[in-house]
């Protein structure tokens, strides 16, 4: 067989599951470390079951595989310092320390002119007053670090409702960023390969409920002409001064203006990106091929999409197979249901977005039945 | 989660592997069986890697699986009624039973009405010139059993040939076929559920070379309106009479005649197929996913195909990565190269038989750096 190499992972979520799947037929095998016994890629993948601190197992890993990614960008530090040290590790430990903090993020963002929230860096010595007044008075205390789907985030427009919140989050870094007056909140996922060839798919469209991703649909509505080549433009930026390899999600908002709508960063995930599940059905190259491709150093392949995708995510519980409308694709993660937790999600392709609507309508119909907070 | 059956599989080849692929994000776990310890599948299912005459190893796989399918026909016949004893086998061992002996196959076949080419039941007593003289003078002698991708048969057109081929085959039950006419090769792949729908792919052209499958093409160009409607008519008939659930095969003839072609019946495999494998890119939902379905119970989806599809299968040797033309996509089967074994395709889609022919001459000029005897 053609030497190919094997994938480390660090972490075995469903983007990892679903990162082993796009990799098989590639002939590229993946392990996978993650604490969780019942991590979902293990399904798919060698488990190597041990904690992210067991600096032994983390050795006996990366001297299983030929190079490592991540599903996650909440890494300890240490465990990637210690595989990093071991194996070629893609994307960058650069990427990944920047992308792990709001505050370097969006430092980042505006050393590269990228417009971001105003923001300030909540430390115990600035008073609440000035920070809010800062940032423009309605705002958003977020912890700087392990954010996700809404958690460790709070909004809040007084003085009495700020000094709550540091209450509440103290103990963590923080950072007050300022409200963005946006319309849409879009995603641009792009990769870049060792050999420095930039693709992208083109802008997503994305619907939160609750801080969390319910809905995606790609190309983004909202898109103009204008919209597409400032998106590359910031994909290209953001890649080239990373150095990045693999697949990279830069969340932003659609802010409306007198000159045309323009891009505000939210923040970077150096990693493949729920909103960009619909790929696997809805483009001749899925975000998980590309990131396999760009990691182990192949080819990467432009995306040609489908007129209309729209993926509307499971959270909490999972529909029979006989309800799912046909023409529909389900992937579950083989994750036990909880409240709030994603445990698969459902795809439909469609020659333009009338029809795409009409199916989607089926699906949230049907997401409705069994989940009353959706949209 | 919602409770879904895990699937077992006799046999884990790349057949299987494909089959587990397209199970998991069905929520559809599998099992696979099969004595060697390099079961492609393994990557993707969990391995029970024991002997199938090994009675308490497969008492143990069936217990640890909610229904039991095969990738191949040849899967010997104690095994698959071991297990039907203790799970659900789909398909049933009746369609097993008929697709293991070529006799069997055709006299099935003439029982539907359909055609299939004259044949000699070979016994030890019939004279060879007397067979010879039955089926036309042109022939080919064929083991009744285990055959595949041209191993078992022979091109006699004398006495002396076929004289010489009951003496290399014996100790093998012999069948004589008559040389059918043909202008192509077809297959027809569909699919029953359990309620009795039965749902199909286009008819599909194959290109062999030296017995093995080289190339597939979907829908066939060969095709009319009138083939694909006795294509409907012979599918529906064969998995009618057998109540089959699951994906069956139906090789064919394409034969000339005054009146419009007609399809011969040439042989039956009772699952997946390597002339289907283009529908993984090549339709919304593939064969992998609709056995899957149909042996799970599962409604089955109405396939929609592109315009064009193609398939080359990767003998003896792969491409590297960078050698793929863009746009075609490589499935690596994890197996070590041997002459003639197949480790792979290609699949490529267009939006017409012109785009798909140049994408496909690429691809077959890079098969033909490494494997001289492609076409």
């Amino acid at each position: 067989m053609t030497t190919l190499p094997v994938l480390g992972i660090l972490g075995g979520g469903q983007l990892a599951q679903m990162i082993a799947l796009a990799a098989l037929p590639l002939g590229v095998r993946c392990h996978v470390y993650d604490p969780d016994p019942h991590a979902p890629a293990r399904l798919c993948a060698l488990h190597h079951c041990a904690s992210y601190d067991d600096e032994s197992a983390l050795r006996a890993f990366a001297a299983a595989v030929d190079v490592i990614t991540y599903e996650f960008e909440n890494v300890p530090t240490d465990c990637v310092t210690t595989v990093a040290a071991l194996r070629p590790l893609a994307p960058g430990i650069e990427a990944l320390r920047v992308c792990q903090d709001r505050i370097y993020e969006k430092s980042f963002a505006r050393t590269l002119g990228l417009a971001t929230a105003p923001f300030v860096d909540l430390t115990p010595d600035v008073p609440s007053h000035d920070a809010l007044a800062a940032v423009g008075g309605h705002a958003i205390v977020k912890t700087r670090r392990l954010g996700y789907d809404g958690k460790g985030q709070r909004r809040v427009s007084t003085l009495a409702e700020l000094d709550a919140a540091r209450h509440d989050f103290a103990g963590h870094a923080l950072i007050l960023e300022g409200f963005v007056p946006f319309s849409h909140e879009v995603s641009i996922i792009a990769a870049r390969g060792h050999d420095g060839t930039i693709v992208r798919y083109p802008l997503i469209e994305n619907i939160h409920h609750e801080g969390i991703l319910r809905r995606s649909l790609a190309p983004a509505p909202v898109a103009d002409a204008a919209l597409e080549t400032r998106a590359t433009e910031i994909a290209d930026a953001v890649l080239t001064a990373f150095g990045y390899v693999g697949v990279l999600t830069i969340e932003c908002f659609v802010v409306p203006g007198p000159a045309g709508a323009s891009l505000v960063i939210n923040e970077f995930a150096p990693r493949v990106h729920n909103s960009g599940h619909w790929s696997i059905e809805g483009a001749d190259v899925s975000q998980f091929a590309l990131h396999v491709a760009a990691v182990c150093g192949f080819p990467l392949q432009r995306p040609t999409v489908a007129a209309a995708a729209g993926m509307l995510n499971l959270i909490g519980a999972e529909p029979l197979p006989r309800d799912i409308p046909p023409g529909v694709a389900i992937h579950r993660y083989h994750k036990a249901p909880r409240p709030g937790r994603k445990v698969g999600h459902l795809t439909a392709v469609a020659s333009d977005r009338g029809a795409l609507a009409q199916t989607l309508a089926q699906c949230s119909a049907l997401v409705g039945t069994w989940h009353g907070t959706e949209e």
